[in-house]
């Protein structure tokens, strides 16, 4: 029986934008402005908890009808989150994935209920006195290593001064970008953000990454850009060089190919992005690794189930990112850190977002040595800055974005930009 | 980082035992008294959770060993109670299973680490004025559906009187069990205790028992007493009547060997008892329902990442017991609440055990229409009664019992009894 303060009264649904950098991946480029949504829930006791997620028109309805219906809820209980955001929905379950196509799969459930969910343990850290990672079962790290996140990038978006990273569209410019990168975090692995440039130029660039930085494990994620055959081509040439490669080819089918044939481990956030996907990902032996990432898997709560399902059948885990905002980065590392599966490095956006541009007060969230540490104060321990949040809302409001499509402004500039699948 | 007070300074572990009656399973015969081992954790802000599992010399002193290593233990840490269980223990893993030889598999950190994580989840819930199955996620259910759990027995235990359920050892004797418990308690579901007598018998009393409640879902558990042909033979028999048939053959190859051809879904507390049996019985296709156990699973907190793992495999879940007292049926009860994948009925011993019997006053764990409601006050709900564990202490230390031996005791009365494995 909860009790009446812990029930919600009142739940808030805030678009925002903040700028972003022309960062190219296989379906096309960053676009000027990255759009994020930021939920917070207030109990009849006056607490207070923030979550974020997406953005995109779909997604952003969805939300607002999801908190509609979430007044009265107990805050305490995942099992009435999950039925009254199911009511909610009711069958409008298609599309709204807000990844330019590139996360497709997912339940669109866990996707609505996923910021809800975060503000939820938000709320009862800070009733408890705890911080998150407590209420996940305890943190067994006291810092989340996170893996610098190269990109091919254009040197700014076509029609404004260059950025500040300058461009990075050989092996040279991301060896650039790696070191000013490792040089400012600290971190002590590397992801490149493939599918972007012909495969023999990619492998080019791990290796010359591999030359430059000999000691850190290196990682590729094409988004599914490439054939069984290129795959297995490009697993062969960086054989020994990857930690591992990820989504290299598209499908369970296609990947369970590649990965019968290959040593290297294969890690997707494309092909098992739902806990429908586990069951055939599993018999067909389509990855090792699975990428969890709480805005797709319904939570943090949730994501500790997914945590128990890769122990018990041997798979391995990381971290999937989006470009993300100050909340996003404390619930990911909150639910790193009470992760003990999760033994790589996560993959974070964080980088490529400008200091100056959140809605939380950033600064229990600094990097040092590539990780953050854990937030210890009760709940994520971010403090919503509701003045930023104005900013990015108005932001938002006027930098005419909706949805993301990258491909759709890549083509603004190459009409010609193909929307084939694998590219190579 | 947990507060001062919040963290335990004390732990006792306390063997009990309380009178039992001669059910017959396929390994013996219950003896006199049913052994079970009653932990209780203190925090330094004076705040106490009991948890319960089952007895047995080794259990035992593997759980004082435990008990020792938890001070200074952060009550919200399931990671620090893993690790501090995985610590004690070292490698004495091996054996200490207190189940006759019918649950034997099972991890040990898992069911050292139970009754301390029911105790954590108990003081949790005090300090937040929640009931433990709010800290699970929520009740789905506000009420937990038992089965009528009949036995095969003597009259009563040899050289003493016969004790008021009188002998129970055909058809007919069955069905008068059972229509006495389903008045008594009003249990909406049948499960029978088989392996005892020759199959045909076994199926008779099962027929006997559809007939008389024929609107009732009847289970069957031999306890692997079978081999793949017999199990297939009663299944055959028994086609349409069983809502499931429980463990029929050992090991999961035989279980597969049977699921393979028989419609009748198959549950097993015997061949899946822990984390690492999951995933080759999926691969086998071995059972289509997992019983859990959280004294077996590791706590109430594990099996909530067992309920996980069903749901993305598709498996069913019901929940198996041993005799037990009340804490165990409280703790039964918000876990069984909280897991929306628990379709069936749970099994329970208690109209096994005398009322005037227990640890704690049991007024909170009445049973109506089959179901016990879940306790609403903060944690657990049930209050331990020291002068009643003091009692039956006391009765642990005069028994003379230390570990269960249900062949041992069956063959003072009869040395033929015979031990090989299928009995049929
Ligand atoms: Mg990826
Ligand atoms: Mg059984």
């Amino acid at each position: 029986m909860a009790r009446t303060s812990e029930r919600v009264v009142d739940v808030t649904v805030t678009p925002v934008a903040f700028r972003d950098h022309p960062l190219l991946n296989t379906v096309g480029v960053h676009e000027p402005y990255a759009l994020r949504t930021i939920v917070e829930i207030t109990t009849e006791g006056g607490v207070s908890g923030v979550g974020e997620t997406y953005g995109g028109t779909v997604h952003l309805e969805r939300l607002r009808r999801a908190a509609a219906e979430l007044t009265g809820m107990d805050v305490w209980s995942l099992k009435d989150l999950t039925a009254r955001t199911t009511r909610a929905l009711g069958a409008d379950t298609a599309g709204g994935d807000g990844m330019s196509g590139m996360v497709t799969g997912s339940s669109t459930v866990d996707r609505i209920m996923a910021p809800f969910d975060v503000a939820c343990l938000d709320i009862q850290g800070k009733i408890v006195g705890r911080p998150v990672s407590d209420l996940l079962g305890g943190a067994v790290r006291p810092a989340v290593p996170y893996s610098a996140y190269l990109f091919y990038k254009w040197a700014g978006h076509p029609g404004e001064e260059d950025d500040d990273w300058g461009a990075a569209l050989d092996p040279a410019g991301l060896v650039d970008q790696a070191r000013r990168m490792i040089e400012t975090y600290g971190f002590s692995s590397i992801k490149l953000k493939g599918g972007v440039f012909p495969p023999d130029e990619e492998i080019a660039a791990v290796r010359a990454l591999h030359g430059a930085f000999p000691d850190l494990p290196l990682r590729l994620d094409p988004n599914a850009a490439w054939s069984t055959e290129t795959s297995l081509y490009v697993a062969r040439e960086l054989d020994g060089i990857l930690q591992y490669l990820e989504d290299p080819t598209e499908g369970l089918g296609g990947m369970a190919a590649v990965a019968g044939r290959t040593p290297t481990p294969l890690a997707t956030n494309m092909c098992v992005v739902s806990f429908d996907d586990l069951a055939p990902a599993v018999a067909q032996g389509a990855v090792s690794i699975v990428l969890s990432d709480h805005h797709f898997w319904g939570g943090l709560r949730r994501c500790g189930q997914l945590s128990a399902i890769c122990e018990a059948f041997g798979l391995g885990m990381s971290m999937h990112s989006n470009s993300h905002l100050g909340i996003s980065l404390a619930a990911m590392t909150h639910l790193a850190a009470a992760t003990p599966r999760l033994t790589y490095a996560c993959d974070t956006h964080w980088p490529w977002k400008r200091p100056d541009e959140d809605v939380v007060d950033t600064g229990a969230l600094r990097f040092s040595e590539g990780s953050v540490a854990v937030p210890t104060a009760p709940g994520l321990g971010v403090t919503l800055d509701r003045d930023a949040l104005a900013r990015l809302h108005r932001q938002y409001l006027d930098c005419g974005l909706r949805d993301r499509d990258d491909t759709g402004y890549m083509r603004r500039f190459d009409p010609s930009f193909p929307a084939k699948t694998p590219r190579w």
